[in-house]
Parts: structure tokens; sequence; C-alpha cells
């Protein structure tokens, strides 16, 4: 058997919240050290959500009218990578949870749906949010467009102007998608005014993004987050809800190891999690958040107070990080070139839980390849980094002759990321070395953040 | 229920051969009238589809091997459109058949597979084929690449510099695609040297892939065609007794009406034809493959003798032809851009079987837009012309309040095919009228031929 299929009626009803089971997190502190109160969100985020954020309860129910939308594409298959164990004459058996099968083409949409829902429940109209190469705005747009609320998308604007197809997709499902530093807020005209050129960034879409949603009079408008927040991650859990149930069909016991790529950490989260709750409860698994070494959030960062953008207009969040100031290079993983890293899994870090690598580009993109020439699909770069950790496990299994059983997160499709393969196949591209200069100058500035000093 | 789907121990384990339910086909000729030999197809295709070709057999059974492929992606779900329903307020149950979940985005890897799998057994290392924007070239590529062999698309121009992406595609399955003319071959290098800036012409590139695979001293190469041919669309009867496996499931019994677009006809073939099966033996079933008014072959063409090529270069076929020589408005879905029509599906009209409509671009690009408001996916331009005729279907059926199940073929997604969208989007789109001057003159060119005349 290759695919392991659960049917509408097998789909998890809740989603597992990790926080009940880790110690307490170090909480979100404003920028001169005072916790963050569920009223200080109350204009970014609605009430409901913010109660998701702050819940030690370690199992929250699905709303039936969520499950019915992630229907259209959930429960997503379990795969078995016979071809690649073929190739790699490798005693593991590889399997994946094919998160590239929702329309945006990534697990993205398990939150932007839930998102979505619990907003329209609190009587928001619009949601606003930030993107980047588009993968996080497409997903909203497409939640936003099945649930009836409007969308407003801040994209960065190099990636508006070079990326235009995500931003067509958003078109498609009738979001507002502009330019970012744009005209419509005092942000955005501000930086206009004194960078006229300015290729933007994703911390100037943040701000631009909450500033939408907290000016709006009639308080009808929110902000949406695809990654890091604990409710985000929350909601990407039915991805290995969903592949435990599938392992049992597959008659697999609990995996030796489990690797997701991880930017801000919610495709990892959503897979590994669960069975983060068997390791704790005695089950032996190696867990691997995998991230490039242009980016090395985990394996190079400190854990510390730190903003969650680089235009410093977030609350401070403890975790690994790079400096809110630190550039990564310009990998193709968009959406692995975050300086931070969600709490909840840096929490797992720091209890010897899970442990992170790292991999190059080319060594990525080589991965990639052999996963098309065996298993036939394109993944996304992002994936690509998820796809190299597995070929070393399982390469790692043959020559220590063990049957391993290795799970990782297929967390989306690379069909909007051509152009990376193209430089790729081309030999146009090249690793990065980390920029140690940066980085040190990037740590340095977050040393003088209120928090890190009084931590546990 | 939203999804149905089937276990792989649920694949058909045979395809549906409709010839065997017809009154004998028109044989394909010589431009000097003379039947075609199997014989003489040797250096073209090997043996053993050539068999396929001219089979009468019923049932062909479908090689394990090809299966192990096919479970990469297959069975693919059945879908109900319950959202669209909703939207239309229609009394219609719409179910749809899912083919945009294979690596290449369509139906077309389910003949590639079974084609690179009788070519590799025959012995051939290498396949030669042509691709206007790159669907077909790319599920070739994807095809031998699984199975080892190697392959050559000869890409047209203008695609090949204007469309990059399928092209990445290919490459990236190992495929050696190359713009065409090209100068590879004696048609390619005599075109360009007369023509040094034409943009190329499908005609074209199939007389150069065609050159390739004759021209090969050890015979170890093959040609390979992706629609209008019998074992092209046996290939793809896989669909429709999957659809019909899952609507038992579905507890519903056969469909009122069943709806596929049509190029060459190979993905309204591939659902549609099992059902025919049922009408041949008493079922009710409205059947209606649908074409663009840009390039109405089925409903504005002429049932006759003609080339399968521009070029002139393929034998003659008894089919609905617009004329070898006419060239259909640029209209995006650019796989329904074919001057003929699978002669099986021609005799199936014929035989008052099945009932062609043809539709508008802007009809079709409105129904796409609905189809993603309601449904959430986006779809590739060809499958908006089934999905222009479902809405009318429906329409027609909360008209009459009438309960019909609709079903039709999702042949694909439209990720790769955003431009059009963008140009829709934008209100740079418009119909095109039918050149009726050239229709004509394209028809009167193809009144000399052979064969014609001494039809049944």
């Amino acid at each position: 058997m290759r695919r392991f299929l659960l049917g509408e009626k097998d789909i998890p009803k809740k989603w597992y919240n990790l926080v009940a089971d880790l110690p307490p997190l170090e909480p979100p502190i404003t920028p001169d050290g005072k916790p963050i109160t569920p009223q200080m969100l109350a204009s970014i985020f609605p009430m409901n959500l913010i109660e998701q954020e702050i819940s030690r309860q370690r199992w929250i129910d699905i709303p039936e009218e969520i499950l019915e939308i992630l229907y259209r594409w959930r429960p997503t298959p379990l795969c078995r990578a016979k071809y690649l164990e073929e190739f790699l004459k490798t005693p593991a058996r590889i399997y994946y949870k094919d998160e590239s099968f929702s329309p945006p083409g990534s697990h993205k949409p398990n939150t932007a749906v839930a998102q979505a829902w619990y907003n329209r429940q609190f009587g928001i109209r619009k949601l606003t949010t930030e993107t980047g190469a588009g993968q996080w705005g497409s997903a909203l747009a497409f939640a936003c467009n099945l649930l009836g609320l409007e969308c407003k998308v801040y994209m960065v604007r190099i990636s508006y102007e070079q990326k235009p197809l995500r931003k067509i997709m958003m078109q498609i499902w009738n979001a507002d998608c502009v330019a970012s530093p744009s005209n419509e807020t005092n942000v955005g005209r501000d930086i206009l005014k004194r960078m006229p050129d300015t290729p933007g960034s994703l911390g100037i879409a943040i701000s631009e993004a909450v500033e939408e949603a907290i000016s709006d009079k009639t308080a009808k408008t929110r902000y949406s987050l695809g990654s890091v927040l604990n409710h985000v991650l929350l909601h990407q859990t039915i991805i290995g809800l969903e592949a435990k149930a599938q392992l049992r069909i597959a008659k697999e016991k609990i995996p030796d190891i489990i690797i997701g790529c991880a930017g801000g950490g919610s495709n990892f989260a959503g897979l590994s999690f669960p069975f983060i709750y068997d390791k704790i409860n005695g089950a032996k698994i190696e867990i691997i958040p995998t991230e490039p070494t242009a980016c090395p959030t985990m394996t190079r960062g400190i854990f510390a107070y730190d903003f969650g953008d680089a235009a410093c207009k977030t609350p401070l969040l403890a975790m690994y990080t790079l400096g809110h100031a630190f550039i990564p290079p310009p990998i193709h993983a968009g959406g692995l070139r975050y300086h931070g890293m969600a709490p909840l899994v840096c929490q797992a870090i720091n209890e010897g839980i899970i442990s992170a690598r790292s991999y190059n580009q080319l060594q990525c993109y080589e991965s990639a390849l052999l996963w098309a020439k065996t298993e036939g699909a394109i993944c996304a770069p992002e994936t690509s980094h998820a796809i190299a950790c597995v070929i070393e496990e399982a390469q790692k299994a043959k020559e220590e002759g063990k049957e391993k059983v290795i799970l990782f997160n297929y967390s989306g499709h690379g069909l909007m990321d051509l152009a990376g393969y193209k430089k790729y196949l081309s030999g146009e591209l090249t690793d990065y070395p980390l920029p140690e200069d940066e980085l040190q100058k990037s740590l340095r500035l977050i040393k003088g953040l209120p928090g890190t000093k009084r931590m546990r």
C-alpha cells in the first residue's frame, strides 16, 4: 500500500494544545517589560482567538463548521515514499503527510480557515495580513473568500513586482492585495516619503496590516498571522492527529523519527506536537525541525526576548532568534527566512524534546530533484529542507541496518516556485555562508531588550 | 459527505474499450487513400500499443506495474460540489472527478504512464513528443522519468519563450525540451532556413518529433501522442470506471448528465466512455462534450477525412474537423485549440450518443471564478469549459425543479495558467468571433482529400 486514507468521519474533532503538557511559557511582554494582557491584544485579534492563544486546555474542540470547510481537501493522504526508499536502498520506511493538496497548495489554510471562522463568529468583517512571497496571503485570501470576509493583503513590494503568480491567486479569491509600503497607512506613507524606492520588507508589511486593523473605527477589522503564535500552531495539529490515525491503518507504531521544516514553526508543529504528547508519555522518538543554514534560528540563534517583526511593532516574544534586524541571504525558501521561531517550538527545544538541524540550499535542491525523480512530485523549496533530513536519516538507517520508521511533513508543492528550480538546474544557485558579522550585530541589538534577564 | 474515496485495492483492473460497442470506425488511411496497416505505424509506435489501437476487445487488462505507478495519485477523489449547488440554489447534485491531483496537474499522466510502460516493455529507450503550452509534454516527461526512459519534447517556440513554467517542470523530470522548429531535425532546419523568425506550430513540432523517432537507426525511439488516438482514450477510461464505483459509494445511480471539455477528446472520453456502455445498454444519460466557440470542431466542423496535424504528416483520420489549416483564435484554453477530434468521440456523435456544445471564453472564465469563489480551487482554462456547461445544466434543473445528478471531469488545475486569469480580472480578455472566412477556406482545402466520399 502506498497511500493511507481517512474518510470525512475519521477527521480529528479536537486540536491538541501542547501548552497543556509543557512547563509554562515565558509570557509575551511589552517593549517596557510588562506582561501582555488579553485586553492589549483586543484591537488586533478577536477575543475568541486570544482565549485560544492563552489556553492551557489540552484538547480544544474543532467547530463543526470549520471541519465542513476543511473537508474540501482534508483528511489529506498519508503516503509511503516507497520509490525513494528503493532508490536509497534503505531499510527505513518513509511516510509523509501530503499537505500540498489544499487549493492554495500548502498546510497554511488549516489555520487560515480557522482564524477566518473565529473572526466571523466574533462579528469581524475584514482581515488584514502581510505576505512575503504570497503563500500565507493566498491561504488567507482563500479562507476569507469561502467565509465571506473581506481580506486585505500587504505584499512586500519586491515580491509584488517579481512574483506575480501568488498575487493573481489572491485576486481570484477576491482579496485586495497591495504592494507594501503602500499609500493606505500612515506607516506606509511615511516610509514612501523617506524611501520612495524601498523594496519593502515583512516588518513594514506587518506594521501596515496591524495599523489598518486597529484603526478601523467600527472595530470590524482584525489582523491575522500565519505562524509563530500558539493558536496558529494549535490549528495545524490536525495534521499530526490525522497522521497518527493513518499510521495505525498502515500498521505502524509511533515513528522513530519525525521531521518538518520550520520557518515560523507551524507546519513542523502541526505534524510533530501530537507525537510530542507520546514522547512526553514515554515514547522514544527523535523529532527534528529543519532550517536553512542561511537563516539558522534554532541552531545558531539565542533564546531571548525579541520582537516578532523587523519594525519592532509587535510584543516581545521569548524565542530562539537571530535578532529582528537580521536579514537572511536571499535563499529561495522564502517561508524559512524568519529571524525568530514559534515560542512553543522553542520551549520544546529547551525541554530537550526536539533538536534542530540546518541544511544548505544546494543540498536541499538536490534532495528535491531526487524526490521528483523517485516519487514524482515537485516540492516547495521550504519542504526540501525536510526532505534533505529525511534522506540523511534514511541513509543512516541503512548504515545502521535498522528498520526505522521516518515520518515527515510534505508541507507544500513547488508549482509556484519553479523559478528557483530553474536557477538550480542551470547552475546559477549558490549556497550562502551565514553572514557572521551581521548576525553578531543583530544579536547585540537585542541584548538591551527587557525580559531576557528575568527568564527562568 | 463531500469526497468519495477508493483505496488502492478498489482501483479498476481493466480499461474499457468503447470500440467494442460501436459500429466499426472508418479506418485511418494514407494520403493516397489506402488503409493504414499496423506495419506502417511500426516505426512510430511500439507494436503492443498499435495492437491496442486496433483492438476490438471490450475490456483490456491494466498491467499491475502500471497500476503501481498510478497509485501515486490514483484513485482520484470523486467530490460533490455542494457549495456551487448552494450558490446556484439548484436541486441538482453536482459531482466531479478530480484529475488535478496528479503531479503534473491533469488527467494526462494516465496515458503518459501507460504509453511509457508499453514502450519500455517493447524495448524502447526514448520517447519523443510535441507540446504546445506544455501540459502534455510535462506529463510525458513525468512518466518517462519514473520509468527510466529518455524523453525529448519539441515545444512550440512561442510557448517555449513565453511560458517557461511547464518547460521547467519538464527539466525537473529530466526531459530534453527544445524549442520547435529546432536545428535537430531536417524538418526543423528546413523551416528555420526559410522562416528564421517563425513562432513555430504544433504541426511543425509533431513533424520534428516523428522524424526523430523514425530516424533512430537503432530503432529504440518511438513517438507518443497525448490525445486523439484510440489507445490514448482507452487509458483514460480509468477515470470513468473509478467514478462509477464512487457514485455507488455516494449512493447515486447512473448520472443524468455527464460533461467533459474536449480538445482532442481524451479527458472527455476518459470520464464518459464507461457510461456510454450503460447508455448503449439502456440507461438514460445526456452526455455533453464541450468546446470553445473559437474552435468549434464538433459544433461547426464537418465529418471528413483530414490530417491530424497542420503539416500533413500524419495519416488521415475520419473525424469532425475544422480543416488542418484552421488556426483558432488565441484563447487561453490552449488544450482545446485543436482542429480535429478523436475519431472515437466523433463516432459517438454520429451514433447520436453524445451531443456537443460550445462556450465563449469570457463565460468560461466567469464560471471559473464562480468555481473558485464557491468550491475554492482554481481550475485550468480548459476545465472551465466543462464548468460553464455544468452551471447551465444546474440552472436548467432549477427551472425544471428536477433533482438531476450531474457528473463532470475536473480535468486539471489552473496553477500554471494564472496569466489568463490575470487578463480576465483586469478586463483585458475578449471573446473571439469565429473567423468564418478562414473556416470556409480551411474546409475547402480538405474537400479534395481521399476517403471522405467513400464513407458509409
